[in-house]
């Protein structure tokens, strides 16, 4: 018998070798190459709702998708199996389920948590330079830390985001539940940042003004001003988009 | 006043994007994009010895290399920076000395460290799939420990080296002092070989026979009867370039 399925996949992506996620013809993306694999095995097209629309460049460890489909079950294992067959490498999926029908993967999310990863030393990594920034002069992390906080809580993140083209109304207040830079060995320092929501280019705009602080080029008390302004040409140059990886999504 | 000097390089790149270390005419190597900076900064073409040939897709973290150089003193720093504006991101230059004149970096070193990364699971990592091995069937990795074993010490390699075109004569035999399987967080297990030196592709075939016995297709006595066949088409099938490493290089 025929029925409707709500399907989520959880998944992960290396970002360097795609134009973003969102389908764009003529332009290789993790959607269009997601969909393209659905369509040939399930034989039908679906439409995905995405946790976060990640830029071009940037990577995914914890995405998740959503989609609805008519008619014979779904099996989870051998769907898995073909898709990561069909996507791979660059794209792999670690989970497919059955979820409840008002489930939406990107309405129904609570919390994204985002991670940057710096590498702070002279020399840079080869074999890394695809998934974290590197930065020469010496960065304060204390300092880096004294900026992070001063982002919590709710605020209008104009200042911090790319207004999208003809959404000049919507709103940009977010949530930000957490922020911490954290140093790790071998000179890197790890950014964990979570909110209720992100906008365009929040999350490297904030990483981009906490690395000027960090370098002693503004104090961390601009963060309020900048806030305040409303105005994105105050804000400090964006992070670029390899070192940032989308890490979890939370659903309630 | 114009002098001799001995110059050493100590260099880490990523080998994804290169047909391997030594140079070849018409395709994009280490070696090859080395020696064209060094000329374009130095204004003269210079000969490179090398610690470790490595293979296309192979990476290195501390390779070495040697060249002599006749004219005005060279300064490292500056010879560094401007080396690893011209060579990066694939390639960076970690330290740039003065050395004895008998320093050769292939004819002097002692011995090479090699390391092989492997993700033991059922879904691949995309952000390190440039620099693992991904294998979904379970390893034993005890079994793999049996097998690493019983390559320690001298002997003759000729099961498993690939013999270059026109070295009919030339002695496979190498003295391995240390091979170890690590497990590592995360499913990945780690490969750790040093030898005085290593044939060609050497590595990943001790790599390839101690996965299918950690696969349980063969037993690690066989170890035994392969090297003393000396013949390659006894071997298993050899671990692919990506997985691999030159980690060190020990000079006395």
């Amino acid at each position: 018998m025929a029925f409707a399925q709500n399907i989520r996949i959880d998944l992960t992506y290396k970002g360097t070798g795609f134009r973003g996620f969102a389908e764009n013809p003529g332009v290789r993306t993790v959607e269009g190459e997601l969909r393209s694999a659905l369509q040939q095995v399930l034989g039908q097209s679906v439409d995905l709702a995405v946790a976060g629309r990640t830029d071009a460049g940037v990577h995914a460890l914890g995405q998740v998708v959503s989609f609805r489909i008519d008619g014979a079950e779904v099996d989870s294992e051998r769907l898995r199996n073909s898709l990561n067959r069909l996507c791979g490498p660059d794209i792999q999926i670690r989970e497919i389920r059955e979820v409840d029908t008002d489930f939406d993967a990107r309405f129904t999310a609570v919390q994204r948590l985002y991670r940057y990863n710096l590498l702070n030393s002279l020399i840079a990594d080869p074999l890394l330079s695809d998934i974290e920034w590197h930065i020469k002069e010496p960065l304060d992390v204390e300092e880096m830390n004294r900026t992070a906080q001063r982002f919590l809580g709710e605020h209008d993140f104009t200042s911090f985001c790319r207004r999208p083209k003809g959404q000049t109304g919507a709103s940009l207040v977010r949530t930000i539940h957490h922020a911490q830079w954290h140093p790790r060995p071998q000179q890197r320092i790890e950014f964990e940042i979570a909110a209720n929501a992100f906008c365009h280019q929040m999350v490297r705009s904030i990483v981009g003004f906490c690395v000027s602080v960090g370098a002693h080029k503004r104090p961390a008390h601009d963060v309020e001003a900048v806030l305040n302004a409303r105005d994105r040409s105050s804000a400090a140059p964006i992070a670029p988009p390899h070192g940032l990886t989308l890490i979890h999504v939370t659903y309630p």
